[in-house]
């Protein structure tokens, strides 16, 4: 592995539960894993869509922090719903609350059959953090 | 955020109606939202299975060609449809057109269980178009 | 293109019977196509749930080693399934060997309505590949 590799854990994040990791750092992007709505105190699903959509998106930012990329640094986000017609409009409210307005990143949103846990959203983002402009740990 | 990563809204292209933009450049790479068959003369969906697959990936090659990659550029795309059988031929037929048969990128093809807009097909395109090659905006 | 732009298709891999390719080389990433557990040999599946998503899992490291990268240069995956409940305790058990136990990449894991061939499983893997290092193809 390249010194510019790097498996994320940062304090304060979710607690992986399976065969998988919260995010990698790899050159000038950070690839973070599909985040949903889990308290990181309790490690338990958050009740309520906007709540629980909303932490998603937070979990998600945590982790982008932890390598100096915000939400404004996104690349490209993926978003999973198991209703299109129900969560969508959350979704797009709960980003315009995010992003104070915009601009927004690129985003594909779909909806699948069925995500872990039975939950209703999951977000997979990557963001930009080049290394040139001395973005560390914090 | 660095100079090398922008936000991407060319002319002619379609318009984002919610909480996205239609792509990134980050670096070498351009990352594009997912694209759907949507004419960007009047923002309506194409008519035809054909034609409105062949549209979306006009759509994808509008925003890349915009920061100097073309369809050849694609390091990798994902597929999303709703009918496998009914639509993979398609897919496969446009692509092969387009493409003017082959090489073709990566791909991954999935039947999902919706799109926005009651929508058939999407495709999700990441572009390499380096900056040391003097790629700018057309 | 680039000199550091190339598609992928090492000795030893499946091949592609459509209009894709099995991966790209994009600057310092690996970009693979969603791969399922297709024999190279016979290029057909291979029997049995948990052989065949081990074989997915090893076609992909096939790919990702032509370019110098190992399982643990993976720097982001996302898995495919058709049924979450049955198949993601597999999923898990089959990284844990390939990984030794880990860490492990970032993932998400989605159940969609249906892959290529009514498969079972798919993944699409990133891999990070850094040409100041050397990697040359094998």
């Amino acid at each position: 592995m390249s010194d510019s590799f790097k498996i994320l854990s940062p304090d304060g994040a979710i607690e992986p539960t399976g065969t998988w990791s919260l995010g990698t750092r790899a050159g000038d992007f950070v690839f973070i894993a599909g985040m949903r709505g889990i308290d990181p105190q309790s490690n338990e699903l958050v009740e309520g869509d906007v709540a629980r959509i909303r932490q998603a998106y937070k979990n998600m930012e945590l982790i982008a922090k932890s390598e100096g990329a915000s939400l404004t640094d996104a690349v490209r986000l993926t978003v999973f719903v198991t209703d299109m017609e129900r969560y969508r409009p959350i979704v797009n409210a709960v980003q315009e609350e995010l992003w104070s307005g915009g601009p927004y990143p690129p985003r594909t949103i779909l909806e699948v059959s069925k995500l872990n846990q039975e939950d209703i959203f999951e977000v997979e983002g990557t963001f930009y953090a080049p290394l040139s402009n001395g973005h560390v740990k914090i």
